[in-house]
Order: structure tokens, then sequence, then C-alpha cells
């Protein structure tokens, strides 16, 4: 298959590596010509613009990109995928954005005949590498399974969330929670260390009871209790603080306009928030037990 | 061996029926009569106070009591454990209570010549029918080997967690994380349910992913998600909230004690304290998800 | 002089009668036909669009709009007012939005020759009916200066804040506050009265004590403790809990655009939400104090 | 009259002394031998226990002691005041601790003759110095009225609560207010300067508008607003942050026994504690706005 593919960063150079390994043909755009001459030496061909991409006689176009707002611009402004990509192209969105933004457009795509999936990712950046990425998909089941073939060149889980925007959904409330449980491990950790624990000892209680967490047992946040951790590298790699921050951001601002209540989710963000002040942004995320430790600055 | 055992209440009388059913000799107080003869009938002895159980020549004697004020009058009273035991006799209080008051009495019953464990449990009124509790066990190593027997006869986890107190140290601060995983579970699922996703495909995806924990993937709060939950059945049975909301208590307090923060989980004790103000406070903690549900009053 | 007016609601509406009032002539424009022939009945000229209003012939403009999202497609629209307002004409916006967007706009003005500035108010539909009003503004001193004799024809008190934006700032810096201290006084008077104390010798006590701020003076949340606070007419008038729960909003989003933590801000976001799920979304907000009693649902 | 007084640190010593002034005699108890010699070179008689107090042939017993556990052992240990005093003797405790130990301790010494007024105090150090207090007094109407004098030569502002406990009740009400409103304050105005608003001009409106309260018109926390206020000066002098910490705690607890939601309380309690864990214990409460500065360790 012919696919243009928008968006090469830490994500999607590697998503994009991962199709052209699995023998698909690609042609690629991205603001920043070293990300598209990296991907040309890999046998990509490159475009100069997202019309560019939707005129080279693709099957199917994939973006992976920072914020809704350059979604919008890149599917909806005059240069954008709708006013060029032919009828029937699947147009498939793996960026990370609000689950308004992502119906709204897949709406106007439909509406002009193109199928249109969102389509965020877990898994980090060496999932990407690996090609070991979990798919959340929102949209039609036709569309979906349309889409299967391609999305499994770059992951291994591929879910259908439900309709469009779901996938979106689903990210986001996933991701909310594990905020969430990394703070409340952190304080627990941290609770049961100042009483007098060894913070080994209580991981491993933690991790054969109810307290039990991803981030207790896979990103246990205290240095030295998983060899395996980011903690234990000095917080590098992983999933870095303020990825974490836009997410709780999302998920806040959906909660806003479903007019639901998050009141945890929102306290969290707050966390990291003030832990992002604090100039820990670019530590994984798992870093917010800084905000509970003394002299943390140092 | 013959065993002194204070407490028969939903926790303590099936612990006591299963060292009975291991062989032992029980001498048990409770004050309430009924409880007392229940024992009886299945093969205890009884006594007519803690004074008493302590000069039944017993090897050890064990608590199950509601609150530290409790164990205080029980071990620390004219007519208590303490003034009453001879030298030698284990003392094992399994009550949940704060580490500084299980710290504060075990330093008197050691300078006496009584080794003395605090070995709060998890696993709740199944657990302790089953035999199947965990027990969290604070105190040196030699009289945790010394105990080990009798705890395995009412339960399949005992694990060692330090020093005295360090029982009670894991015990709140698992059941800290275990409260705020419950109400970020809660609010992920109750948003992502307001965005237009089915229950069952989100706790599918949660549990598959990076937001996994305990409370989503055993006690899910959405009713219908899992048969086997609390939420499946009205919310009844499990772990109610009222108990959750002691424990809680008991954390910020051990927090306040030991300087150290604990945002989200003073936070959660406020949720948990609002259920319980609009009449739950009987129901598994898991239905906190109707403080994010229209009309829970209903 | 000759004034536009468009959006003619709650607030719009009396605001422009004040204008007339002071001898103006007005061109006005609702979207609502109801809204615009009372003000004709009053002597103003209907205009059929934002556009017809900027053709005119006035020479100011004012604006009092529900959103960021109205007030983008009255000034930015094809129809819009930026493009058919003549040059020089003052533009002025009183409603209440977030500063960035309101910055974006004013900027676009003001780089086509139609000085702008941001001007919302504090006050209530009272305040606009009596034309005592809080105009908080925010642009370039000369514009203040010029746009100073129309905003005191509709408000007592017109205060300059600083460059373009910095009215809204101050408008969600205040609410803020205002939302954070109501809660905290529904909190204090609940325990107050919880432990045992008469909530009016709670209420002069903290009046007269550290304690005191507008919301325990003046709109006090409990019933019977100020004759003229809404909560002693079953909540009714006043500033609403959807209107709060707005402003509550515009402050985290500018808070997260500003990488600001806003801790108590964005808890108190989410207690107006559980509070607004609850069906008070009309009610005064000093009902939030519904919150934090028993069986409020009645 | 002759007067007993317990406990002469900064807030004792300067009390004791305007009783002294106007013209009581004293017999005066402390743990801390120079505070007493101080009090004796003003006047005073030492006493070497509280029990030496109570038979010092006084007609009026005050304490100002730090915690409840204090508290307790003054009033009910074997060498305390309850032990030793004569009937009539007229206690007054003007510590302030939670409401329960006071009316168990008030409940005691009524039930023996001795009639007992909870009275704790705000107004800091200054205003002990310059007998300036507020006391917030728990108790029947005529033992205030008995006490008043007494009082009235150590404060200007004298208010009955109600009954016994109720001037705690009073007192950490209005306390936990104070540390919300200060919190909020900090919030509202970092959030103002980090939008571009000049801190001096975003106070002026504020304390002109809905937000206004004690923390922003007294003692707002942004230095160089106001010249009298603590963070004019380093956050020298004031009301300390770990003195506020300990009233958010009394308040919390007081709130658990009552089964009472607080969640900003609780909230604030933790945000206090945050700020205490970076070192800044000892500095003004309305230093907390640290916590919302980007650098604040510098």
């Amino acid at each position: 298959m012919h696919i243009g593919f928008l968006g090469l960063g830490n994500m999607g150079g590697p998503m994009a590596r991962n199709l052209l390994k699995a023998g698909h043909s690609l042609t690629v755009f991205d603001p920043f010509p070293q990300a598209v001459s990296a991907l040309v030496e890999a046998g990509a061909a490159a475009a100069a613009s997202p019309a560019a991409v939707a005129e080279a006689n693709v099957d199917v176009i994939i973006t992976m990109l920072p914020t809704a707002a350059h979604v919008k611009e890149v599917y909806l402004g005059k240069d954008g995928l709708l006013a060029h990509a032919s009828q029937g192209v699947l147009l498939i969105d793996s960026s990370t954005i609000d689950p308004l933004s992502a119906r709204a457009v897949a709406k106007l795509a439909t509406a002009q005949g193109n199928p249109m999936l969102d389509a965020p990712v877990s898994g980090g950046t060496g999932g990407a590498a690996a090609g070991t990425l979990t798919f959340m998909v929102g949209g039609s089941v036709s569309v979906y399974d349309q889409a299967l073939p391609i999305l499994s060149a770059m992951g291994k889980n591929v879910v259908h969330c439900g309709d469009s925007g779901n996938g979106q959904v689903a990210k986001i409330a996933n991701n909310m929670l594990l905020g969430i449980s990394m703070a409340g491990v952190a304080e627990a950790m941290a609770l049961g260390v100042a009483l007098g624990m060894d913070a080994k000892v209580l991981a491993g209680i933690i991790n054969a009871s109810s307290g039990r967490c991803w981030s207790s047992e896979i990103n246990n946040p205290v240095p030295g209790v998983l060899d395996s951790a980011p903690a234990s590298r000095g917080y590098s790699g992983g999933f870095g603080t303020d990825l974490m921050l836009k997410d709780l951001g999302l998920a806040t601002e959906a909660a806003k306009h479903a007019r639901q209540p998050v009141l945890l989710g929102a306290a969290t963000q707050q966390l990291y928030q003030s832990h992002s002040l604090q100039g820990y942004g670019g530590l994984d995320f798992s870093s917010i037990i800084k905000l509970y430790q003394m002299g943390n600055q140092a």
C-alpha cells in the first residue's frame, strides 16, 4: 500500500519506519527537514506540504501531531488534507487530542467521502520503535477492519473502542487514571518510608495486595525498588511529566465539556503542574514523588 | 498451644474458629455475650475480662479490636493484659490502628518481658472465614518466626514488614493507595461513560493498559462490568465505605505526625466522608462512583 | 454619540438601556428578535447582523456575549465587526472570556485601526439595571480615557487593569478567589454548626476576625444568617452556580496556558461541577453549602 | 484578685504581664526556669508545679499551653490542677486545642466544683503584648460573666461563643477559613501576575470586589503590595506557617470526629504541610505563595 505519513517526531518517526519495514511505500511530510531526510534515507518519498502528501496518490494517510490545533490546521487548512485528498482515502489520526476535536474533524472527513479513525497510542517511544504500541481506535467497525493490517504493522494491540472519538476517550480516561495512580503510589511510598518502612518491602506488600497497580509494579517511583524503572536511572526515559500534564489537561477539559466532576483528576493535574513549575517537566512522570520529599530542590 | 483471643466480631470470630480448627485450645473474651457463646459452642473457654484471659495460663494472646482507644484500654488498663500476663507470653495485636499507638504499646510490653507484634490483616470477612487473610507483621524477626505457625492457621500470606509498628504502616499505606485508586477508577469510568464509551469496553482497555489496578480489575465500581464485584450486587458485601474512611483517617493522621504531605490521600478521605454523609457508609467502598453520577441520591 | 450594541441578554439589555437614558443613540443586534424589539421600544434602532451594526455609522461598538466562541464569531467572522467597521471606531467587549482570546481579538482589531478594550463587569443583573456595575478594563490608557464616559453611563466603578486582556485577568482572578472563599465559608460554617455552634454567632465571630470575607459578610451561605442574602430566600437571585462554574473554568484554563498551578481553584471548580450535577446549577453559588449537608438532596 | 498562670511562652508571658499591670497578683509556673524568672522580676510569685499553683490560694487559674496532651497532663495528672484546686476556683484554658478534649476536661472540672471556660485567642504575639487579643469563650453565661473582667485585662474583644468547647470551635472554624482564604489569595495573585497583571493593581481590584478578604486586604502575600504586611519584610513576624498547620490539623481532626467533609480545609492543610516540608515552617503563613512560584527554593 501507498501510505502518507505526517509528523515524524519521536513517535511518528519510528512508526513510519515500521511501515516501511512491513513493505509499504511511504510519502512523508514534517516541517523539520532533518526529520524528513532521515525517513527518505530509510526509503520514503518526501512531500513539501500536507496537500502534496494528499495528492501523491496515497491509499491511506496517517498523522501523528502534537496538539488539536495542529490537527485542525493539517486536516482543515487551505493546504490541508481534506481539501486535497481523493475520495475514499482512509485517514488515521494517531495524535492524542480532545475527543470533541477528533469527532469534529472526523465528521467533516466522512461527509466528503474520506473514512476517518482516531487512533491514539500508548507504549511510548520504546513501543514505537519496537512496533509494540497499543492503538485505541474510534470509528465504525468496517473502517476499523480496513485499518487493522496497517496499524498492526506498528503495534501489537489494536483495540476498537467504539464510535468516532472513543479512541481519544479511552486514551485520556486511562491516562488520567494513570496520573492519579502514580501520584497515589508516590504518596503511599513516601508515607511508608517516612514512617520507617523499607521501600522495597513496602512495594512488595503493595504489589501483593489491593493497592497494586501498574505504577507500583512496573514504574515504581522510588529509586532502587525496580532496576528497570526510570526512577532507578534518574527518571530519564519513560513518559515525561509534561506529556502527562498535557493528557491530564485534555481529560479535565473533556470533563468540563461533559459537565462531569473529576476531583482527583483535577488535583493531580495541579500536582503535575506544580512539579513542572519546579523544572522537572522533562523527567519521567514517576518523578512526581519529588513533590513529597524534603529538599527535593537539591 | 493455649491461645487467648480478645475481640470476636466479624473478623475476630472466624479467625478464632480457624485456630480451634487447627487444634489449638482457646480462652476468649468479648464484651458481647453472644459473641462469646458462639465461640464456646465451637469449643473455646470463656473468660470474664482481659485480665482473666491473661491469667488463664495462655502461651499467646491475640487481639482484634476496633480502635486504638480499645487497644490501649485492653493492653494498658488496670484489668488489662500487660498488668496480668506472665512474662514470656507472646502478644499479637491484629487490630488496624495508628503506628504510633502500636509502637507505644509494644514498647511497654517488650519492656516487661512480653514480646509483641502488630499484625493487621487484609482480606475481609471472607478471608477471615476461609483462613486466607494476609497478615502484615511488625516486630523483630525472632518474634515473627515464633508467631508464624499461629498466624498461618488464620491466613495464607504472613509478611514481615520490619520493626514494631511497620505492620500498621504497610496496612495504612496500602489502603490509602487503594482508596485513591478506587476513586480514580470511579472518575475515569464515569468520565469515559459520560463521553460516550461503553463501560465494559473501557474497563477492558484500562485493564490491558497502564491504568490497570486492583480496583479496575477485581472490584470495578460500575455495575455489570464484573459479575463477581460488589457493584454488580448493589454494592453489598466487600469492604465497607466507613471502614475505608477509618483507614484513610489513620493514614492522614499518621502523615500529620510524620509531617508528610498526602494531598490525594486527604482529598480521597474527604470524598469518602462526603459519600458517607449521603448515607452510603455501609456499602462497599466501590460505591464511591455514586459521587460522580447525576441523581445518585435515588 | 452613536453606539452599536450587540448582545441584549440579562446583562446587555439593561446596559444598553442605560446608554439610551444617558442620551446616546443606539443601533443594536441580538439573534433573539424579542430582545431586539424590547430595545427598539426603548428608542434603539435595530440592525440585522453584526456587519449591519458596524456599517451603521457608529462611533463605538459594545459587545456583551456568552462565550469566547461567540466573541470570535462576532468580531472575526465574514459578517463580523472587524470586516465591516470603519477605521477608528472604538470596540469594547464586555463579555467574560479567557484573556488569550481577548488579546488575540484586540491585536487584530488594533492592527487594522480599531482601538479595542476588554471590559468585563461585575455586579450582576442588579448592577446592570441600576447602572452600578464595575468595569475591569484592559487596553492602553488613551483608549481607556476615551471609553471612560461611555462606561460610566453603565457603571460606577471603571478600573484600568493594564494592557489588553488584563480586564479579563482581573475578572477571573477575582472570581476564582470568590469561588474558593465561598466554598471555604461553606466548609467553616458547616463545620462549626456540626460541632455545636449557632450559625449566627459563628458568622459574627468570623466577620470580626481574620476569616472575614465578602462571602461571609455579604453573601453568607447559611439561611437566616443574613436576611438580605440569597441563602435566606431559597438561594434565588444572586450569581448562579453555573456562572461561577463558567468563570472557574476560564480561570483554570488560563492557568493551564500560563503553566501556573491553582490547586484550590481547580478543586473548587470540581466542587461546583459536583453541585451542578446534582441539579443546583440555577441556584445562587452560595448554595454550594448543600454539598456539606446531610440529605442535601431533599 | 490572685491568679495562677501556667504557660509563660511567647503568648502566655505577655498575657501574664498584662494581668500584673492591671493590678492582679500572680503565682506562675512554667517548665522553663528563665520564663518563670522573667515574670518573677515583673512581680509574680513562682510555683514549682501545677499542683503548687493550685494550692497557692488562687481565685482563678489561667493556662496557655501548646497542645491537648499538655492540657490533659496539667489539668488531669496526679500533680495536676483538678487534683489540687479548691472548689470554686475558676479555670480558664486559653490554649488552642480540639473541642472534644476541651469539653472532656471542662466536664471533669465542673463535676468537681470548678467552673471552667475554654478561651482560645487570636491576635498573635503582638496582640498579647498590647493587650488587644480576641478571646473566643466557651462555657456558661454566668461563668463567662465572672471571667470577663480578667480576660478584658488581656484583650479588647471577649466573645461568648456558647457552651463549653465552642470557643475552640470558633477558633478552628475561623482559622481553617483563614488558611483557605490565604491560599486562595496566593493562587489568585500568582495567577494574575503570571497572566501579566501588576500585583498592586490586582490587589486593589480584588479589595474593592467580591474576592476581598482579610488575607487580601491586611496580609497580602505578595511582597510590596502592603508595606505593613509580613510579605514586605521577608515573611517575618506574623502568624507562622507551622501554627497555621497546627490549626488546620485541629480543624480536620474535629471534622473527622463530627463526620463532616471539609475538602478545601483538608487540601489546604496538605498545601501547608508541603510548604513546611520545604523548610518554611517558621515564616508567616502568607509565604504559602512560594508554593506557586517558579524557583521558590531560592
